[in-house]
């Protein structure tokens, strides 16, 4: 065995440990890891800055772009930002431990479904710092004990800030190994820890598709995904189309390159030819490039010809595909096959197309007359998120707190057997 | 491609294309489809038991034992059973559209969780043809297209099974793709599913631990799994020891060669002198063999010296592995290390004791003060079952309509944007 791969079984051994400890913490103590660790960010800024500026000199090594380099940065203002967010976490409340019900049985056994957390994290993220930190406060405050793997370009900032979250820890009296930064860029490393679905309850990877990809084909445990967002706005036979304008925009321009924004446009025919020759210019105003199907061309004032594969393509970018549809059926029928199941709002007045919509529609979220872009942790009230499932199996959609946890049945009986 | 990885690629096609169809049905077609099945079980019964008795007439040449040809054996009474079976899923509510919760966010947008299919299930089995029916019962009435791929043994049975269920379905007006029976007995169909992820949403083995070892290790979906169960009877040093004794007896015997009797006796040692002179010839009365630590040996009646190796072993028989513990803290360690995480049993009247039992043993569950036999689908109240969970992920103990589902988040609003 490599000295990597033992590193790696040593590591999520740790782990392992720590998550037993960590089991027996209470809200108090989490707590305090948080607000400590905040004091500690606030007042080591300069070392952490310095620690940054490594990084930042390396840049231009990984051919990072300029907007890169400007998201790896630290300085005050961002880590203040970064204290605060630990703070948010403190203010939610602790999902370990809730009784999510429970059921006495005719023979007087009292059953229950308890909140536990999930165990050990493996969470593998790209560049911005600030991941590291969040991550850590949600796995933690979920009461799992979490690997950290972060990019090579942030190496020496995520290092640094690891010794701030691992230090007070230990001062709180909780295990240092709750939170442990992987100390190579190696990427043999990640490949054995996928192996460890003994010591690993859950991975979850956060960057690009083929960092996804990759993770989800090694994996020997659960993964938590969070594929790309190829989200519809839909806008229906009988809609309010001042509303639908706005929306529209809103999903499509207000920031074109996360994965909740629209990346296509379906039209009823019933209004393609009132509401097509009012949005293109407004797209226009916005730079939207459009890729257009046939019947949806002639009534755009710019635009060019869709092939297929633009309506399987998530732009991130001010493009967007627009296709008519003939009926709600078939603007269904075009989601499911050509989206990636991500968000997809409709715009109606109807009752019951909006019935259907929400039913039919098989995706993570289904939104009725507002915009895709509220699908996210923060806006949908989970507080913060470790990301946005694209899966069904255990968490869909944004994940907080909640979505990194189990539950265990916890039955209390006196003195019962069965017969 | 072969033709037989042709074969599961349109079987999947055609059960996703099934799934979209049932995500429309009611909750009244559903058990419509239940309780014509049921009619159909009874009145074909004759068709069924000659299609059984090729699997019967076959069964020396799998090499089935007398208990095993006896278990795929149907009659009337059994078929009886059978569309009972139904009839009790009949009368189950129905999980989908359930609204789980709900949160009214400041702009007005109202944010609801909503119960919906996982979408296809591939369900392997091996023996018992009633498995059959029940497996398709809890996959449709929870929404879901179910593949099922059977045993060897019962290819008849299940074939003439399936052939009910699918005519069922028909007339009912439900797409009759919603349940599929694999139709060949190849093992090389298993592992082309398996590599389904796109049409497949979760396959659930159930069988032997090679079984599920395999399609853990082949599988490129989520898969629920129910891995073997090493469950633990702590006696607590404070405990009513006739309780204590009651429990043990029937966790050991009433059923040993199930997945939640118990393997392990664990024994505060302030109460093995006591408790295990009295408990050894009440066990060996039950005619269970024991293999013992070198504390607990001196104490009993009868047994062996045990190996390591025993304190890892899922008997499912009349054996017992039997050790002294220093504390309850030595009781917990051995349990998250030996045993496999199903179901452990603490006999206790101290409070703090089994708070910290049911917090720190990490399993799907924890009784105190009854029997480990309780871990069941029908004993906890869920009506049926698909299987009992030993993950983490997803669904943990016993699995029901319930687990069967996943969640979706639908949001309404009024026109809101995001800001």
């Amino acid at each position: 065995m490599s000295d990597l791969q033992q590193y790696t079984i040593e590591t999520a051994k740790r782990a392992r440990v720590a998550s037993r400890e960590l089991v027996r913490a209470n809200g108090q103590q989490k707590n305090a890891w948080l607000k400590r660790s905040a004091e500690l960010l606030r007042s080591g800024s300069a070392d952490l800055i310095a620690a940054n500026q490594l990084d930042i000199d390396n840049a231009p090594e990984f051919g990072l772009s300029v907007a890169a380099v400007d998201r790896l940065r630290l300085n005050k203002a961002r880590l203040d930002a970064i204290a605060e967010a630990l703070l948010d976490v403190v203010r939610l409340p602790d999902p370990v431990g809730e009784i999510i019900d429970s059921n006495v049985r005719p023979n007087g056994i009292l059953v229950t479904r308890v909140r536990v957390p999930l165990g050990v994290v493996f969470f593998i993220y790209e560049s911005r710092p600030n991941v590291t930190v969040d991550a850590a406060a949600l796995c933690v405050k979920s009461g799992n004990a979490v690997i950290l793997r972060g990019g090579k370009e942030a190496f020496h900032s995520n290092t640094a800030l690891h010794k701030i979250l691992a230090t007070s820890l230990s001062e709180i009296g909780l295990p240092a190994d709750a939170v442990q930064l992987v100390n190579t860029t190696d990427r043999d490393a990640v490949g054995y820890f996928l192996k460890l679905n003994q010591l690993i309850d859950v991975t979850i990877p956060r960057g690009g598709k083929s960092l996804i990809e990759r993770v989800a084909a090694e994996a020997t445990m659960p993964v938590m995904k969070h594929f790309d967002g190829i989200c519809h706005v839909y806008v229906d036979r009988v809609s309010n189309l001042s509303m639908a304008e706005k929306i529209l925009i809103n999903s499509k321009c207000q920031r074109p390159g996360v994965c909740n924004a629209a990346e296509c446009l379906l039209v009823h025919q019933a209004v393609a030819a009132t509401f097509l020759p009012r949005i293109g210019p407004e797209l226009a105003l916005h730079g939207v490039e459009l890729r257009c199907c046939s019947r949806s061309l002639p009534h755009l004032s710019h635009g060019t010809l869709a092939t297929d594969e633009d309506f399987r393509t998530e732009y991130l970018d001010l493009k967007m595909s627009v296709k008519v549809v003939d009926s709600l059926d078939d603007a269904i029928r075009h989601i499911n096959e050509y989206g990636s199941h991500h968000t997809d709002a409709i715009v109606t007045s109807d009752l019951a197309a909006s019935e259907r919509f929400c039913r039919e529609v098989d995706s993570a979220a289904t939104h009725v007359n507002c915009s895709t872009r509220f699908n996210d942790g923060g806006e949908y009230g989970l507080g913060a998120e470790i990301g946005i499932s694209t899966d069904k199996f255990h968490a869909r959609g944004p994940c907080g707190l909640r979505e990194l946890t189990s539950y265990k049945w916890v039955v209390h009986g006196q003195g019962q057997v069965r017969s």
